[in-house]
């Protein structure tokens, strides 16, 4: 089962509204449970580098199925999975990918990328509530 | 000068309208001056190949400032742009990508992949129609 | 709003003179808004591997409209954007990138490798001082 | 040997020239006998797509130490070398290509790209012939 183009466009849509609440200015990206691109917003003057990284954030949530944030402590120098980010073309596992679930299904992901990590998480939030 | 989110997201939504109205379900891109992504969909159905494929589309018409169909002739065996798709982390050179223009300047490009390549430059073109 | 080749030739130059006073030899790479190449220079017994890192430099730069140097503190181990580095095809996050601006406007950015971080960072600022 | 920036240089202004004299907006692209960068131009206006092909005609070159019009007629279907574009992260065979000689021995090569290939042929020659 995969999230929609019209769940993905609500997801866009409120993620939006969420970014200029907070006075930022997002790439907003959602994928599939494949991880293949559905919708993406680039907001006028967001950062051209997370065009990427928003991307990114979404298919690893969605490769994963958790938040790209549960990864953070897992990567560091030491820890079980440090430099995972070599494989699949790069992944990003910083805060700012958000599974999408219908029930305890994983459908898809949102991955947002534009301002600092914490506003990137609560934009995907505000986004993946908004699903549908 | 470069399209902007607004003007994206209308060309995205005439290019779906269209896409319905010939029973087709598309992927489309649009992408600034400078190739970089502003703004995706992919209707429900349609090819994962042609996520790339719409993207690649649109990237060439704004690196080349041309319509991808332009390029089609010049790049079979034996003319003079044979190959020319390895360049750029590939090119697509069939028809489905179309400039963007702000009178004579081209500020992005739509690129649209998922039917026939007529099928595909008829559905770009009227979303370049609708960006106002 | 980009970069012209004039402006980038005076970087080139200005940051060459830089290098030359201070007893290095750099690379040194010009960019526009959108992380597109514009004008570059490699001098006579520069390494070769700082071909790259003066482009990802200016890109990094570019991408995300602020100096490289700023990004150093927020990609290390346990920071908010450990690992940022793995996105858009490989980032250079240690000084020596620095952007253009045009007043508030961001139109580009100079990379330069081939020294000390601190030598590279120099170099970059006698680049972009003297765009004009 | 390899040329010099100095060299390098020479060529980007005869080349600039000769471009501005046939009315056309070149990206033109210097490597050293290893096939790295040492100097590159893009003129105002020029195809931002044309910049990593003018930098894949300098390499191919340079790689093959021969012009890359002379590999065009070995690389199409059934000719000996067919695809062999598929190398080396992608080759460009198309005219446009030019080494650069001391004497017999080739010390890099000068890649053009932005207009028609007879163009972009006519500038690299131009260029390679003010190297000095």
């Amino acid at each position: 089962m995969n999230v929609t183009l019209e769940q993905a466009q609500r997801i866009l849509q409120a993620a939006q509204k969420k970014a200029a609440a907070i006075d930022t200015k997002m790439n907003i990206c959602v994928v599939d449970s494949g991880s293949n691109l559905v919708a993406f917003a680039r907001m006028d003057g967001a950062w051209i580098g997370s065009v990427d990284i928003a991307h990114k954030k979404a298919r690893t949530a969605a490769w994963f199925t958790m938040d790209t944030k549960v990864m953070g402590p897992l990567v560091q120098p030491g820890a079980s999975l440090y430099n995972i980010e070599h494989s699949n073309g790069g992944l990003i596992t910083f805060p700012g990918g958000v599974v999408l679930k219908q029930g305890d299904e994983v459908i898809g992901a949102v991955g947002v990328s534009g301002s600092t990590v914490e506003d990137d998480h609560a934009v995907a939030e505000a986004g993946a509530a908004a699903m549908g």
